[in-house]
């Protein structure tokens, strides 16, 4: 008998990864396109046969698609709701691919995806209450209590990077003030260091400074306070045994993770901190995320049970 | 076949208020004690006795108990994990309970509790996704998302009193500064109207004053801008249908809804808020929460279908 795949797609503003990944969680093959401006259905469509007919060629049996994507995503109905960078709003993206693919389709939300990935292979394994929060150029966040990821009633839950925390603080792009990821960002770290006077310079260039440029150690402790703001917040609301910090930002290390849980415990008066730690997935999470969905349309969620980390970020 | 009852107590670090309730949410009887300093177990014990002798005086069956109290609570193991108006640390109040009470016995959060009575008979009524809000001395809420109360991982989710929302704020008498209380609660806006000059009032004499007092005018739309940015982040983080104020400052009625609903909606550039509206149960909704869970423990946690508010709260 041949071997049982899926077709997974972390379906993103700028580009559409895909993946071809197997029952035993090994990704096989990967295919990344950039996402179009007009007529992305389209594209994330030719992506997805393009994969299937890569399996066909290696004998592959392929027994259901995972789709996730940015944005306020339905799961249960299917609907991605809105999506500004995809320019889509009330989008039956479900529907539109069942009739596109003969097989069973299932799509999430891109970071409830990568959240559901690490927990059950990455730095979450084991957590029933953990909370996600990749941190690139902004800022989201997959909340899980007791096993499941919280959606909200119109499926926007989770938007951690928006949340204000400095009343009257600086104007975010989103049009509110003093929101998180005005200080905690890689856009907003490279935006508050070049309006310091300094040079236009990554949020990584700028972690490289520490220690050298007192502008650049200004803003990273800033940026290290307010989001040891914002995990207090979580922490006292949601009661998470572990908080996952991923996307760039993670990837500070140390200059990130020492000073922010020294500030965490500091803030927090009379409960222990959660522990708080780097992601493991990476950027692939989403796409993980997005294979165990599919493996769950086809009734095949148990499989996951065995995938190692080494073999789904694999190629 | 005589009518059968449970026996509900909402402990608090003042009073314990005890009820017999019915099968059809019949509040038959209520039995009100003062919580001693000490042997506060024991005066529990003797109140559901009590309880259940008059239950038994009326021809009544008794099925179940339902205890609930503040701290933190561990529902799942029946442990009280900490309670600081009790004194009590790791109590294992369920099997204290059981080995006194001849019945299925629950434990639960009080204010848990309450969002579950708000959620099946009062302001959520059928809202799978909403928070309630009790605010008196101090503030608590219960966060429900699909249908389920969030615990969190060692039963101290929701304490949405002690969020950080003034960045370096004012000291809070749990050590932290800005916490969302300071600012919010009935002990916090009497403590910052003396601060400015004013004479010792209450809350609601506070607000009694609002128009014709630039102090009161002036804590109170404090207290009302730092709600509404605790309540864009409960927004943004939990997405919840419907938020509900209980407790003291929600009998201020237009005078905080009105301006809490506009700073809410000025607050959330890009999403609508959600409808914040009055709690229906007030002070009674931690009881017939107890109720709700005495039920449950006895298997008849269905009964709860058929109760209206009216029926609830009186006796």
């Amino acid at each position: 008998m041949s071997e049982q795949v899926v077709l997974a797609v972390d379906l993103g503003g700028s580009s559409m990864k895909g993946a071809l990944v197997t029952e035993h969680g090994e990704t096989l093959v990967t295919e990344t396109r950039l996402t179009p401006e007009i007529d992305i259905v389209e594209a994330l469509i030719e992506l997805l046969h393009s994969l299937e007919a890569t399996a066909s060629v290696r004998g592959l049996q392929v027994i259901a698609a995972g789709v996730v994507t940015p944005g306020i995503v339905d799961e249960q109905a299917g609907v991605v709701r809105y999506a500004s960078n995809l320019g889509w709003k009330d989008l039956p993206l479900l529907h539109l691919l069942r009739a596109r693919l003969d097989m069973p389709v299932a799509i999430g939300h891109d970071v409830r995806a990568a959240g559901l990935a690490e927990q059950l292979l990455g730095a979450a394994r084991g957590a029933d209450d953990f909370v996600l929060i990749p941190i690139g150029t902004g800022v989201a966040a997959a909340l899980v209590s007791a096993g499941g990821t919280l959606t909200g009633a119109t499926g926007a839950a989770g938007e951690f990077g928006h949340i204000p925390v400095v009343p009257g603080g600086e104007l975010c792009t989103c049009g509110q003030r003093g929101c998180l990821e005005v200080y905690v960002s890689g856009a907003g770290l490279a935006r508050r260091y070049q309006a310091r006077g300094g040079e236009a310079l990554s949020s990584k260039q700028i972690v490289a400074r520490l220690g050298a440029d007192p502008h650049a150690d200004v803003v990273w402790a800033e940026a290290v306070q307010v989001l040891a703001q914002g995990l207090a917040i979580l922490t006292l609301l949601l009661d998470p045994r572990v908080i996952v910090i991923g996307g760039g930002f993670a990837h500070a290390g140390e200059a990130l993770f020492g000073p922010l849980r020294d500030a965490l415990t500091a803030g927090l008066a009379w409960r222990e901190a959660p522990r708080v730690v780097q992601a493991l997935l990476g950027s692939e999470a989403g796409r993980i995320g997005a294979s165990i969905l599919a493996f769950r349309a086809a009734g095949r969620g148990d499989v996951v049970d065995g995938w190692t980390v080494a073999e789904a970020v694999a190629v």
